[in-house]
């Protein structure tokens, strides 16, 4: 009996120091811990801090203002010492359901929890998360449902001059028999890559839960790197481990639109695909919704839903790719064909509001039809999961 | 001009706080920072701590003791304010080529570096990576060659009542044409699940460039969850985000072992495999090891080619599966059918060492055949990699 304990206790010493640590004795700390009540506490160990902050966007946003406008940014509140010793701050009220996330300020430095292993890298940075369960945020969720299978997957871009990375999600049962499926290209925003959609987005999660209770149609949806000049996601390429950044070159300059038909191309012919116009999607948020909308006008015969989520309108003023000019004949083009839907959906609060809503006028003015879907907040992964899980369901019906 | 940089600008608040920070003009801090001779500084920024540590395998190991006896841990190093109030260090001496891991310790608060985005979980800890370039650990790099595919792949075992997940790595070019694949079951050690392999153990990247470089056939690496409790990895369960931990139920009780050939049945049925023993292999580190010791013996038609790495030998005095019995007889077949290879390897500071020593000793008097490889260090993931680095090689040649 003393041996087999031992050979289990020997076998964690495969782990590293911090681990071995917790399994020596140190006190295991929850945090977060969500309540019944889904009142949420954060604990942390910091025996020496003199102030420790939880920040995320869990607790009311405060306003900062810079040059450019005033932007509502993550809240924060203090954590007080228990009888513990221990750091900790519980919420006022319960939280409502939704995929949070947060970071602790220790005496002026940012870090995250080392409490909890579950973390999301947002361009160059890292939070913890955590879900608060019902709603809409069962969605989020990985629940006892068939699931699909999400690939990491590299294709050869001629025109970029390149292998490059795409995440795609095959609905379950992909694998089994011979059926054929429709396609939703899902586009990230301005900073994020293939990984953006697959973590943050919780799309395989979304996709095998509405598919599952029979709310969306079983499809492939593919998430693409719309960085033409990146391979991959940082860290995934042959330039190594270096700093994500968000000024990349040759970003919304047109050539990741005229570049798309090769991946087009590739899932057609590498997945069994439902090959034309009315089975394919595209959507996108911010840039993504940019890259969506341009996309979808250049190529009117390509997609046949398109989504615009928090979409960026306006290419900068000095860029001067052919994708950008001629617009008003393409979009009469692209809406002369009726498209099974256009979807636009924002924040109130966003930054793009203005510029998406001169937009819904253009297109009001020529009596094109869309469909809008408002909702409180900015320009935040909140709305871009709420986006997809209204817009998916509208798809191949 | 002035739109189309505040538009940029203006995308860019979809980041979290900390990216937004890091924009308007928090000073970008690289760490670590790689110089060109291999040694490497580690910086931070906490004007308020009175002491920062770094801890990690890049640094000499410390001894320290426990009741089991005396093991390595990370060795420590404390870094010093600069000129420009930043905690640094530098290591004496240039580092050899490797994937390495490190925290700091922050006035005794463990947390990781806020400027290194690249992290790795090893069962309930998160530590930041990095990668000296050169020799072995090239192979540990993405490089400019073609890439496989890698998929998170859920399967049905009605032997354990639940979907389960599982990474597969199918070989580039895999998708194009219609050729048919031999097999690598690549398994996970204790605490692990079925993303060790493809992260802490770079098994992409590795097969990626042993298979460019012709040194490795192409095969399709399977990676499956050896924890029969356990849908999937902490985290991508209906489970939740709970922690991780450790002790999971039926573990090494040879329920994993007799439920295995539903696992090579899904990969047969919906992978161009080749589906006999010749085309075969199964590895594993650790638990991993055990389970490949036990699954390869137990089904001697089934694998050709069987890998120990680091492997535990011997299951607990308690556990009474009939895998763990008669072992002599079936160990007579296994060998009598004449294994292309049996590979044993081991890091000479290894607890395991004397276990696998012994195992040697039987396989010795009896005659059976095996190669072994003996590394320095002990049980951790710098032998895992290299193992696999000379392990695939020798595979279905």
């Amino acid at each position: 009996m003393r041996k087999s304990i031992s050979l289990t206790f020997l076998l964690t010493l495969s782990l590293t120091s911090v681990a071995q640590q917790a399994i020596w004795g140190v006190p295991t700390i929850i945090s977060p811990d969500i309540h019944e009540d889904n009142t949420v506490t954060f604990r942390l160990d910091a025996p020496k801090a003199g102030q420790v902050i939880v920040t995320g966007d869990f607790l009311p946003a405060e306003k900062i203002t810079t040059p450019f406008g005033s932007f509502d940014a993550p809240g924060k509140a203090e954590l007080k010492k228990n009888s513990d010793g221990l750091w900790e701050f519980t919420t006022d009220a319960p939280l409502s359901p939704e995929l949070y996330s947060y970071t602790y300020i220790v005496d002026s430095l940012r870090m995250n929890d080392p409490n909890n292993v579950y973390m999301l890298r947002d361009v160059a940075s890292v939070s913890n998360i955590f879900i608060i369960p019902g709603d809409r945020a069962d969605l989020y969720r990985v629940n006892k449902v068939p699931h699909g299978t999400v690939s990491k997957v590299w294709y050869e871009s001629p025109s970029l001059g390149m292998d490059r990375r795409m995440t795609v999600y095959t609905p379950a049962g992909y694998e089994k028999g011979d059926r054929r499926y429709p396609v939703l290209y899902l586009l990230h925003g301005m900073g994020g890559d293939e990984n953006a959609w697959s973590e943050l987005g919780r799309t395989a999660q979304i996709l095998d839960n509405l598919i599952a209770s029979g709310k969306a149609e079983p499809m492939i949806v593919v998430m693409p790197n719309g960085n033409v000049s990146q391979e991959a996601a940082p860290g995934e390429t042959s330039s190594g481990l270096t700093p994500p950044t968000i000024r990349l070159p040759k970003t919304m300059d047109g050539t990741f639109e005229t570049s798309f038909p090769e991946i087009v191309n590739f899932i057609d012919a590498n997945y069994r695909t439902m090959a034309d116009k009315s089975h394919r999607a595209i959507a996108g948020l911010s840039m993504g919704g940019f890259h969506s909308m341009n996309i979808s006008r250049e190529y009117p015969d390509m997609f046949d839903y398109v989504g615009l989520f928090s979409a960026a309108i306006k290419p900068g003023e000095d860029v001067k790719s052919p994708v950008y000019s001629d617009i008003d004949r393409k979009l009469k083009i692209q809406f002369d064909a009726k498209p099974s839907l256009y979807w636009i959906g924002i924040g109130d609060k966003d930054f793009l509001y203005d510029a998406n809503r001169e937009y819904r006028e253009t297109l009001d003015a020529k009596g094109y039809p869309y469909t809008y879907y408002e909702t409180p907040d900015g320009h935040i992964w909140k709305n871009w999961r709420i986006y997809l899980t209204e817009f998916a369901p509208q798809l191949f019906k």
